[in-house]
């Protein structure tokens, strides 16, 4: 690209923003295994594990090893297996039992989580304020004492109080919580009042801000992408965003929207050559397809079928894509067998083909092939034949079809 | 749901949101026609212009009858269906004989566009801005001369100058468009930016606004939702949001959201129930999948499976849904077959088999069948399985497998 200015920068007045420096806590291992199809054996964590690990993201988050048995010797094998970009977290009620459990696994941090809003008080756990206060002071100093990271999260925050937000939060944020948590549980909110209420909070504390959004409303990359504009540091994702209902923000998908925003940062910390193979392996393991309109590895991502998009594609691709196959170690495809497709997709398609026909030519037999596209869907093979049938007629050589078209040729 | 506070309602603050009075522009049957896998037969297409029009979509885009003579021909026999809800309207490009083809169809309106940012006036048709100035007023005078709304739409808007922006919609503002066009061609924009642009062109024209966002980097439900909010009134989408590349804002993951912050206009207006049919209608015309965890029909939308959700969701299904399946005309599930589970689930299973056991009974057999969990992938009548035999047990039936049990049966 020759043009410096990008235009979906940071925006230079949010000193606040952490679009720059965002680490990533990728859930796969722990919000991707409560995906209604996924059972993952310990081989599969391992290779999963080691894959996102090879990425490069900042963090993994894994299931409670309160969970069971099982899961506990699972933590523990995941801790020993050496990772070399990866810190591993789990993910425990805010009870000290779990607490206990946690600490002994080899982990380095734990994200611990309680349910705030009225909601889940009266229907989940059923504690008032003051109770859920005093049990988080106790499991945090606990978690600290043996010089583990500690996150404290709310469920649920954006249905919660914002005074009963702000006073737990601040009162976690003295005794010297890691991150402070906030999750849009049931996948609800939208852009502005995610900014609004990570940057209140994150007026009030210290303590660096992880995210978790659900994606019931679709909003889950955007509203990630905004609250690092207001603060949060810390972005939580699933491969393929697998995770309760329709999941949370996925790795893929944030990557192609903090590629754009902050490329320099995002190219040299991830490899994004690798996204591809870690959505297959995830796909594969939980039995899913990647869909047809996933962001870069969508089949259709970086496909261009309209003439129009497609002459100006031809000149400078940056025209119609913001994002680059090539940063994703994918190639672009232009769709010119069809109706919709211009002269200009045409006669790129005559230079693969080596062939020489003039502009005025090659307008004529594009006509000829949006006529035939009238008709039915054209395959690759039917431009090509159009053309060089048209080629040979032009060229004033024998070329009809079947056994003296062999002769000629 | 027994409260009245909505936390996802419009913010209060914005006087100028369109928010809980939008309209639908669905564009599957242009923008979707860019898509690469569409190839719509004039059966399909009238399937699929009825299939809108009995969810309700307000206006209904279709491709521009320049594009061969065939398209010229479907556009008037669509105009000729005699639909309830929904206006067509035709997408051309700013020239006069574009105009004049599209006029003489039958539509309703036109939507016309040009590429304003410098990589298209590059590298796309090369014009200056008084060039397009000067074609966008002649058409829309005489678009508005036939009686017919017009739309004036930049293409690429936020990689265009602001000034340049500005002084073409307030210009044909001021000859009296309907509805100027605001469009994210590339897919890059983000939600606050969205919300920055749009409220600056709206406190500067009296039209009210149109806006088409790509989702390349996964933000268009999200950034067409804060341009609602922004003032804009009309939104693009397609159903399952095909288009070019990865396509536009999804018609069902739209009405997700919108279904959350204006319930009652959405439900009042909108078939919600028909969304299923309508994207499997689509889907199976072009050749895809529904992904697995699109918004409301993904097989996993309204699909619980950790124990501490399904416990909350059985006492109030709120606590971890925004959505409600049933106005979409589709059930929620409850996945309790696995090791994840929790004995509340298992209590709900129970109480559907219509056996009877204490809470400490059921906290037995949960315990058995998380233990097989750890095992292998518990299918529903694994789990079903488990459950009776403890039953039959703990009753002091005779319960053994084989012909034993066939006579104590």
């Amino acid at each position: 690209m020759s043009s410096t200015h990008n235009p979906y920068a940071p925006n230079p007045s949010d000193f606040i923003s952490n679009v720059p420096r965002f680490e990533i806590i990728d859930s796969t291992l722990r919000e991707g295994e409560q995906f209604a199809n996924a059972f993952f054996t310990l081989e599969n964590k391992i290779r999963i594990a080691k894959a996102l690990d090879d990425f490069g993201v900042d963090y993994i988050e894994v299931t409670s090893p309160v969970a069971s048995d099982q899961a506990r010797e699972e933590v523990e094998t995941l801790c020993k297996l050496g990772l070399k970009n990866s810190k591993i977290l789990t993910h425990i009620r805010c009870h000290m039992h779990d607490a206990k459990v946690a600490v002994e696994t080899g982990v380095d941090g734990v994200n611990v989580f309680i349910g705030t809003s009225n909601f889940l008080r009266q229907h989940s756990h059923g504690k008032d304020m003051s109770f859920i206060t005093k049990a988080a002071i106790e499991v945090i100093e606990f978690v600290k004492s043996k010089g583990l990271e500690i996150r404290f999260s709310t469920e649920d925050s954006f249905r919660s109080d914002i005074v009963d937000l702000l006073n737990i939060y601040t009162t976690v944020d003295k005794i010297g919580v890691n991150r402070i948590g906030i999750a849009d549980t049931v996948g609800g909110a939208n852009p502005r009042q995610v900014y609004e209420l990570i940057r209140t909070i994150k007026s009030s504390v210290k303590a660096e801000i992880e995210t978790h959004f659900h994606n019931d409303t679709g909003c889950a990359i955007a509203n990630a992408y905004t609250a690092l504009e207001a603060g949060a540091k810390y972005i939580d994702t699933c491969v393929l965003g697998i995770g309760e209902r329709n999941g949370i923000v996925p790795l893929g998908g944030f990557m192609a929207r903090m590629v754009v925003s902050a490329p320099d940062y995002v190219k040299s910390k991830y490899k994004l050559t690798k996204i591809r193979e870690l959505e297959n392996l995830v796909a594969d393991i939980v039995s899913v397809n990647i869909p047809f309109n996933n962001p870069i590895t969508g089949f259709c991502a970086f496909t261009h079928k309209a003439g129009i998009h497609a002459k100006a594609i031809l000149a400078n691709p940056s025209t119609y894509e913001i994002l680059n196959p090539q940063d994703f170690g994918l190639t672009r495809y232009i769709h010119f067998a069809n109706r919709l497709t211009g002269w200009n997709a045409i006669k790129a398609r005559v230079e693969q083909l080596n062939l020489d026909l003039t502009d005025d030519q090659i307008k004529t037999v594009t006509a000829q092939i949006k006529q035939m596209g009238d008709i039915r869907p054209l395959g690759i093979e039917d431009v090509d034949s159009i053309i060089k049938e048209f080629h040979a007629k032009e060229n004033d050589t024998v070329e009809v079809p079947g056994a003296k078209r062999q002769r000629t040729d």
